[in-house]
């Protein structure tokens, strides 16, 4: 299957992306040379990282019968400090809300998300070290 | 250096993501179980690269005294069958617009990015095979 993106550059840093499922707009910061009109593009790696094993996570869970009430997904990304910057390193944080988690299903949709189902990590695994962490809470604080 | 990227699920298949730079909603397409409120995460990958080639090459070409009118970066990504689905074929556009185009200076600014500044098109060379095609035109019809 093939999947297709399309950017414009809009000038200066700008660029605006037809990506599947909407649009955005790509910048840099200003220290940078950008004007922070639009998103970083590499940190849509680890956007994309993220938003692929948090689908593949509710829907296991969905399957599994052991819905959560809520749940944050944070991503730590670290760089080599020389170019390519790339992603040596990643953290990936699970935070799962709700009484009653049923935490043996919850721990291996994770299982199932990182080893057999999640794209995005496949391709994470090529270049960085991956280190995950699972955390429960009974309700998000709002 | 650390980047840290920050999700929340909304329900079904939507997530919201504070990425660096701004905010957006990651959702799957209906045809998947999600409502396609949001980009699809995948090909966050592929918009991570257009961008970051595309802010290399512009700055580059500034440079250089190299500025041209307009540039598109249209990828393609080609998707392995089997799960874990992860990009294994990569193709990467660049359409260069203005007349009297310097292009040996182009030629040399899409090689930088590639093989020394793009930290992203380094993590895509881990796990696919990229395939680059410069083009050249006048004018982008409108």
């Amino acid at each position: 299957m093939e999947q297709e993106i399309k950017t414009q550059w809009l000038g200066n840093m700008l660029f605006n992306a037809d990506t599947l499922g909407g649009n955005l707009k790509i910048d840099a910061a200003a220290e940078v040379g950008g004007e922070g009109k639009g998103v970083r593009p590499k940190a849509l790696m680890l956007t994309s990282l993220a938003g692929c094993t948090g689908m593949d996570i509710v829907s296991l869970l969905k399957k599994m019968r052991a819905e959560v009430d809520d749940l944050d997904i944070n991503v730590v990304g670290k760089l080599t400090d020389e170019h390519p910057k790339f992603y040596h390193e990643v953290n990936l944080e699970y935070i799962f809300y709700g009484k009653n988690l049923k935490k043996d299903k919850i721990e291996k949709a994770v299982q199932l998300s990182a080893e057999k189902y999640c794209g995005v990590m496949e391709m994470f695994r090529q270049f960085a070290k991956i280190n995950t962490v699972i955390k429960y809470a009974e309700k998000k604080s709002s």
